[in-house]
């Protein structure tokens, strides 16, 4: 069947498009411009080498304030033998040394014989002074090419301009600065289904955003980008979209309709107005990328100032979805910027940490996964973020990537994996890691600890699944809701159960109301838990381990409902919002949640428990610098406040110490 | 004497001047407002927490190009048994599912019945479709709110914006963003003696080039500055600039005439126009810095967008060497603009390197020491540049700082020390370092080595010098030219003496001509080494252990001529063009050096001897992929070319292996 891509691997594809570019000389830079040294010459990356037209000091200055002497006449001067000169000059530091002196003496080095009795900024004209030490020839004195000597290197070429190199080019003896030209890049954003940010929406509206994330990254890494209308998938159309871009442009992003679809006509688009070298690449997420020529009109003016005016711009076939888009452009685009500006390449730094669940690779695919990045007792924890190519959210969550090269199938959990960071040491130092429960104050927390120097990242696995975190340090703190069906106590006997060998505070949060969110209305007419039975009425339910769950499975039984009764039970949702989201969508009727929740949605909520939420911290982690603004935030009477904006809730256990166990 | 600045430390005049801002209501961030959300918006600071205002995705999409379908008329489906179904509709990915469907087939699990046997993109109209396998519900298909759901969390204030944020933002439903407003700071050049860049320059000029690098930094750190011309050291200039400055800018940096030299109006302009906090800070380089607070007209219209409009501006009387001036910037400024833009102030990492040299410090200053950061085996290494606060090119050279704090009197050779890294991991394992003997080519070599991805870094310690690092493994390699007077040997006999346990590949590099350099013109009539003991000639030396002093002591020691005979034996410069520098400038009539030096400052020059330059490099360095470029260079016919292109050189060894010692 002909609507499978032929995916090559990563290495051959980019090597492949790189040596096409090298034959039509596109794999070098693009061109040179002179540009005034100034504050926008930031970031601009040196084109030709540097040297030093002058020398820096270009004379011999003083270095201080002070009087400009001839050194031998100050021999023989010592503390308990003072001697007083006639000839000398006063010279502010940075003035020239007249000639007919070879050292100057700091003025706080001189006792002036004037009837003031001392030397005082007003006073610079004694007419002696004396002196109770002698100085050598060039004492104090910055001599001519101190700092940089006239015809010596400068700045290499391929140099990225910094604020403190504008200085040193200035100094020796530029007003302008040779830079490397900026590529221009063309972005075309294509789809019917494309609507542009702002638009009133309707189903299968898709947002047009991933040409801004492109431009972004584009200007960024040292070009500049033209942001095109969207282009509706129409073969001509977007033949004549492309014909338009390769006008005044150095390289063509298409983006998207670079799979095989229906209306996918990237692969035929670039047949037709050129080569097409690539449509397939093995790399998740962005397999569907395509790579190829476009032959430019012979008769349009040169856009590259180059002597060998290329008469192809390569084009390249960014897949659709948005994670895939901008890892296109980091793995794909970033190359050819650096190359065609002259600089090295973007390499992010690489750590080793430990991989907190298990990841699956098909294998034969170079696997980009997206990892939050936190560092927990002293350990450097990688854990996997959501995979999917339409999850941005993911690549803005992510610190860092775990790259699964072809030969390999996935990684245990526990592994050491190689993790290219985001973002820096001291940011990851800052992160806390809330594993477990949802609830909708920890975004509120989040916005708070933001605010205090701290970032929270939390992977919403349940109740149980964050004691099981916390038992393996694989987190700094648990959100838990477990209720203990035997005793009616929330958690601690579970932490009993499941913790070994580590002392955990058990922290009052919120007492919070579960109940069923329905549709506005209420259409089924839900009422109890018993309406669950109804096979008219389909249910949302929440994952195993989740507290939400515990406390659904303890009234059904109570109740005596099996699962089996219950329409969607084994649908599952991994968050509150999920639910809500599930239920406002009309995928279910009803689930089991808080009231928070549904009212973000606008849905109406059958309240039904009480149930408690407590933060369980590891004592070691909660004495440190890193949580302190944490159990100051649930001390806060603003922070409370702001949680009682939202319904549902009680805060007064908040903060408040419960237990340790 | 009145002329003494009061420095006061550090950490108390930082933390006096916040207090006073914070007294002001200027300790915070200055203002909001909102831009489109457009690649403009990179690095501009969240100024609220951004919160969901849809979801992502808005609508139940197919996440592949196949058929929607029943789920429940899939069940049975095998392989062995496959399964006929008559209601589908294809979609494709990012299509909305219709409201009778709840799970999608892709496309390549689809077997058609239709004439044609199969599926191809231009057929997407089956009458019906054959599956061998069920699906549960919602397979294939992306939840409403899958990625992001309304009301969530999306990015907290205080984030930096980065090209992935923008696809978030723009995902969950905004076209623009709150961002924290640019603080608009003024620099005002000050000084008489200041020309602007591309001056025609004479003696007692100072080249204005210090509001370039602070208005870089600026940026930088997001704010935007406005650059002053430069006025005059007149009391009344500098009150009315200062007074034109003070209104649309919220931070006045005024360069310099902070120190107490008869032309320093800094600190009365500051006390006359409102109120002078700090004249002085025990920070070297960089201590008489000022601070101050600025009276605004009171009806002026208000520049900044609060409630309580600020009567009075900051003002910083910023040092006006280059040195001091950028760190200023760096210690001083730099947090009150995140502090103003609401983003966390720049923190550099941090490592542990040995100090290869002692550094003094007076104590009782908090002492910046630039140095430079290379990796020699797997010893971190941190070379101290040159601490003159008007060599910018230290700074320029520098790869990252050693802060003594006041109450630290210096470090020893071999320390480890706390090294702030201004560049990367990747960068310094990218640097090699080169100890020893300077020659012009190096330079050149150093151009070469940029287009290969290394940077060299050479500390011109002299020949033995050289060795001494090679011994001490503080270098990869030491250029060198070691006459042995015995032996007639260059090199090879002092490897012996001085290195120990370390085998030394020594590659040949240039043979050069040693001869003195005088001024154009020869005034003083030079011809041979004699001519030194004239009493009207000013000889300048080289340092003990260079080459060069070797090379001369040896002729001198020939020719009966003692040290005390020559004027100026005892004044050393480090390099050629040092040497070639002070008889440029009057400031010696000749001096011992090489004919490129001579050139380069357009002396004349008297050839006397020919001599041997070559690399030395320990084996161990010299298979590494560190140095394979260096020798890759030295075998290369383009680089022996350029330097033939420079007088007085041959480089018919350049690349050979001399002898493995």
């Amino acid at each position: 069947m002909s609507v499978y891509l032929k995916d090559i691997p990563l290495i051959e594809a980019k090597s492949r498009f790189e040596q096409a570019l090298r034959e039509i000389s596109l794999w070098q830079v693009l061109g040179l411009e002179v540009i005034p040294l100034d504050e926008n010459a930031i970031g601009r990356v040196i084109g030709e080498t540097i040297w030093a037209k002058i020398s820096s000091p270009h004379y011999h200055a003083s270095a201080m304030d002070g009087f400009a002497v001839q050194s031998k006449e100050t021999l023989g001067a010592e503390p308990g033998s003072p001697k007083t000169l006639g000839k000398f000059t006063y010279l502010d530091t940075g003035d020239a040394i007249p000639e007919e002196y070879d050292a100057v003496i700091p003025i706080e080095n001189i006792e002036s014989l004037d009837e003031l009795g001392e030397i005082t900024p007003s006073i610079r004209r004694p007419f002696s002074i004396r002196i109770r030490a002698a100085v050598t020839p060039w004492s104090h004195i910055r001599p001519l090419g101190e700092d940089i000597v006239q015809t010596q290197l400068v700045l290499p070429a391929g140099q990225v301009l910094r604020p403190v190199d504008l200085g040193v080019v200035a100094a020796s003896g530029h007003q302008s600065v040779k830079v490397t030209r900026k590529p221009r890049v063309a972005i075309l954003p294509t789809g019917t289904e494309l609507v542009p940010i702002g638009s009133n929406l309707k189903a299968g509206d898709i947002l047009e955003y991933n040409s801004l994330v492109l431009a972004a990254q584009i200007n960024v890494w040292g070009g500049t980008s033209t942001r095109f209308p969207i282009t509706p998938d129409r073969f001509d159309d977007l033949c004549s979209t492309v014909n338009e871009a390769k006008r005044d442009h150095d390289l063509i992003l298409l983006n998207a309709g670079s799979s095989a679809g229906a209306e996918d006509f990237t692969a035929q688009v670039v047949e037709k107005l050129g080569t097409l070298l690539i449509h397939g690449v093995a790399v998740r997420p962005g397999h569907p990328v395509i790579f190829g020529l476009i032959a430019k009109d012979p008769d349009e003016p040169g856009v590259n100032i180059k002597e060998s005016h290329p008469l192809m711009i390569p084009i390249i076939g960014v897949p659709g979805y948005p994670v895939s888009a901008a890892l296109t452009g980091e793995i794909f685009v970033e190359p050819i910027i650096a190359k065609w500006t002259g600089r090295r390449p973007i390499e992010l730094p690489v750590e080793k940490a430990y991989l907190t669940r298990k990841i699956t690779s098909p294998g034969g695919d170079d696997d980009y996964v997206r990892v939050a990045v936190g560092k927990v007792g002293n350990k450097l924890l990688a854990v996997p973020l959501s995979r999917g190519a339409g999850v941005i959210s993911s690549l803005v969550r992510a610190d860092g990537l775990v790259i699964l090269s072809s030969g390999v199938q996935g990684a245990e959990s526990g592994e050491l994996v190689d993790v290219q960071l985001y973002c820096s040491h001291r940011e990851i130092e800052r992160t806390i890691f809330c594993i477990g429960s949802h609830d909708m104050t920890l975004d509120l927390l989040a916005q708070f600890l933001s605010q205090r120097d701290r970032k929270l990242a939390s992977a919403n696995v349940g109740s149980q699944g964050g004691l099981i975190a916390l038992n393996n340090r694989e987190a700094h703190l648990a959100g838990s809701h477990l209720l203990d069906p035997n005793t009616g106590v929330y958690n601690i006997p579970y932490i009993k159960r499941y913790i070994t060998g580590i002392k955990i505070m058990v922290f009052g949060f919120v007492g919070r109301e579960q109940g069923l969110m329905v549709r506005r209305g209420n259409p089924k007419r839900i009422i109890r838990l018993e309406d669950l039975k109804n096979p008219e009425v389909t249910f949302i339910n929440r994952q195993r381990g989740a507290g939400t769950r515990v406390l659904l499975d303890y009234h059904l039984s109570k109740l005596g409902i099996r699962a089996g009764d219950i329409n969607g039970y084994v649908q599952e949702e991994y968050t509150h919002l999920g639910v809500a989201a599930a239920v406002a969508s009309g995928r279910a009727d009803c689930g089991l949640g808080i009231p928070a929740a549904a009212q973000s949605l606008a849905l109406d909520f059958i309240p039904l428990f009480q149930e408690t939420y407590q933060l369980l911290i590891p004592k070691e982690f909660a004495e440190t610098d890193l949580l302190r603004p944490l159990l100051d935030i649930i001390n806060d009477r603003s922070f409370h406040q702001s949680v009682l904006h939202m319904p549902g809730y009680d805060v007064s256990h908040m903060g408040r110490l419960i237990a340790e166990v």
